[in-house]
């Protein structure tokens, strides 16, 4: 409970906020559809694709909101996360349209081209040994010397507020959503989802989609308690990591249910999505369609909202290829 | 000249009906943009993205016009092409539409996935040796025997008035563009943006952009005649055959040049377009932005559509992956 009074929750004031304050540096993106998709679940489905995203991720929104919510004298001493994926990206950009520093702290022993796309997007990164304890130490180190304002990549009713800006623009982009699915890891986007709709339309359910393989926010919603998993392996590599208490709130209460998927039903939804509505996706994004597809009773004859998380991927390891 | 008798050249009245008779079994496709993009040419780019088209490809424009255009009693005897390609399933798909059957013949030697997906919408497939005699045989023998109507994928009046309709979306789209690039093959998309920029935006450029390994457009307009190469190989494979004499006419009169690149430059185009803007598309459609690249001055400062003309493509056998 100390969290909750260092960070109080977002309200939905705050997304309102957020939404204006990110607005000139995110795209609204576009909601695509497919008659091939609907024939085949039975449903009507609206892909929200923030894989065409600034930073090729929903993160960006989030991390915008943070990073430009920040005073003039906070912001001028930076920003800092130790994330490896997106939310690093979508920091380094946002801080890079501000002007302002961007600390990345990364394993040593991380892919050259995620250092390299962070580079890219103007983070600076230090590096840290692959193991909890020096990415802690190195970390607490960087804060103290540059004064840097931490973003966590989920866990921040700032980035909260900004990724549930989302659900705010499909809902103004299609009428009479009956559900929205996402994928869940930290449960960012989710708890984004419920902060927006639970006011604007409390009558859509709200899934999300995890893999089987890393199916601690399942666990943890049967449970009624966080459980967390020491480094789960799953080809949906933004999925792996827990629950924390700010988004358990909005998981706990406004969640209609978590489905699950196994590895190989979201390699072929993935490339089935690449194949028919030739977008390029992460594994991720392909959890929602994966349990459609295994739980169609769930949601046919429905119009659901389907949120594409982002578009960043190894292209030279894709997994359905040996 | 007999060929241009039997099939006068399509007017921009015949783009204007086929327009509206094609709109509803197609897509209005989205413009996207990429800041990365338009910083590492020095222009500003608006890809049309007809890899969202219907049947995945633009050539759905044209074989629906055909199809929709046909009377009562010919549409009841079908229509039939030799494509193998975005053709055969454009054809397939708007015979579908219309309820007719689609006789497409094909090489048995074709890979199975490209059968497969033209039974998928719907065609019917007649097997030929993979030769020209074969082939003109056995199509020769699917007409007489059925009645169907012949749809060539790009040297019909009624293909390229289709294709046509795709650069007036543009225009409607994006204002005051310079240039318009797209890849050629048989040039049934050139032709068609020189049907419809040469009436309603004459001061716009027109840019073809074809494979060094597949140059005969490029060899035909700079010897005044048409030139075709027998068998080019490429990985563009959407680009290998040759200008017709419809197709010439445009090309001749209304292009402002066809620039080239090299197998490599290609697929790194692609490689750069999926990673940076999400979007899958064809190896031909990697062609426009290749040449951009190769000569930036032809484009820098300008603002240029780049048709990007197709999103069927192997997932299996990327051509960056060994």
């Amino acid at each position: 409970m100390e969290d909750l009074t260092q960070t109080p929750l977002p309200t939905f004031d705050d997304m309102l906020a957020a939404h204006d304050r990110i607005a000139p540096y995110i795209h609204r993106t576009p909601v695509l559809t497919s008659s091939y998709m609907n024939a085949l679940t039975g449903s009507e489905l609206f892909f929200k694709c923030e894989n065409f995203q600034k930073a090729g991720a929903f993160k960006v929104r989030g991390a915008t909101n943070a990073v430009f919510g920040l005073s003039e004298d906070a912001a001028a001493k930076g920003v800092a996360t130790h994330s490896s994926g997106n939310h690093a990206l979508s920091l380094s950009y946002a801080a890079g349209r501000r002007g302002i520093p961007c600390h990345v702290v990364m394993p040593r022993t991380a892919p050259e081209a995620k250092k390299a796309a962070v580079r890219g997007y103007g983070g600076i990164i230090t590096e840290c040994e692959p193991s909890t304890s020096s990415r802690e130490a190195i970390f607490a180190g960087v804060q103290a010397k540059t004064g840097a304002d931490f973003v966590h990549p989920y866990n921040d009713p700032r980035v909260i507020a900004g990724q549930a800006t989302c659900s705010r623009e499909l809902l103004e982009q299609v009428a009479d959503l009956d559900a929205v699915i996402a994928p869940i890891g930290g449960g960012g986007m989710v708890s984004g989802c419920c902060l927006t709709l639970s006011t604007l339309a409390p009558r859509i359910e709200i899934y999300a989609a995890e893999p089987e393989q890393a199916d601690d926010a399942y666990r943890s919603f049967k449970a009624r308690r966080i459980i967390a998993d020491d480094a789960p392996v799953t080809v949906a590599d933004g999925l792996k990591v827990p629950l924390k208490e700010n988004t358990w709130h909005f998981v706990s209460n406004h969640v209609t249910d978590i489905l699950t998927a196994s590895e190989q039903e979201i390699i072929d939804a993935m490339k089935l999505t690449w194949q028919r509505m030739k977008i390029v996706m992460e594994p991720s994004c392909a959890v929602p369609l994966a349990t459609i597809l295994k739980t169609p009773g769930n949601f046919r004859g429905k119009r659901v909202g389907v949120v594409i998380t982002g578009g960043n991927v190894d292209l030279d390891n894709l997994p359905w290829i040996p």
